[in-house]
């Protein structure tokens, strides 16, 4: 179970890695659309499109279907509830590293302030 | 501007698309630590886990402060404000989009039933 996450995880966060391919989600949460559509709205070659669809569709991001010679494109089911909270979790933990930090800082301050009123006697 | 941000969350991702750089930041969320210490923890060449390091630096997430001989790593100043920012807009897009869908659907099954009821007349 931790490896399927772990492998998912991987796989989203490298399909979002590219701007490209994040344009094609954003793309696609307004409508469907082919390869071919995607390739000359991204001014990019088919293979090239071909390419970044095949990425989104191995990470779960994007479903497609052939029909005819048309193969559309569509937002896939997953909608990175994991990687969300993997985010989520992070910030968490970043703020109370911070906070922790910060609190150090607050009694290396008020330790020397009361090593100065001590030397002032 | 829009460059920029591009290029961060380029990095970001492609810097949290690994299990071992993932772990390495949630360690770091936990305490400081040397590059030794993270190669011991990970079961990993002092090489290897530079390289990771390096990644994770790159993309500002770390910061490595050499004092001697030790290197020592520390979360960096970036929280994944807009990472978490280009997740949420996707999910609310994603929500959206398959409500639509949904309408779709039950606007057909509607039609449908109504249809059978003349039918039935």
């Amino acid at each position: 179970m931790v490896q399927y996450t772990r492998a998912r995880l991987d796989a989203s966060f490298a399909a979002l890695s590219d701007p490209t391919r994040r344009g094609v989600l954003e793309q696609l949460g307004r409508s469907d659309a082919s390869i071919t559509d995607l390739a000359e709205k991204f001014d990019m070659t088919l293979t090239g499109m071909k390419k970044h669809v095949g990425v989104l569709e191995q990470a779960g991001l994007v479903t497609t279907q052939k029909v005819g010679r048309v193969r559309t494109c569509k937002l896939g089911m997953r909608r990175l509830e994991e990687e969300t909270a993997w985010l989520e979790r992070y910030r968490r933990r970043w703020d109370e590293r911070f906070d922790e930090l910060d609190k150090v800082v607050e009694e290396l301050t008020r330790k020397e302030k009361s090593d100065e009123g001590k030397n002032r006697k």
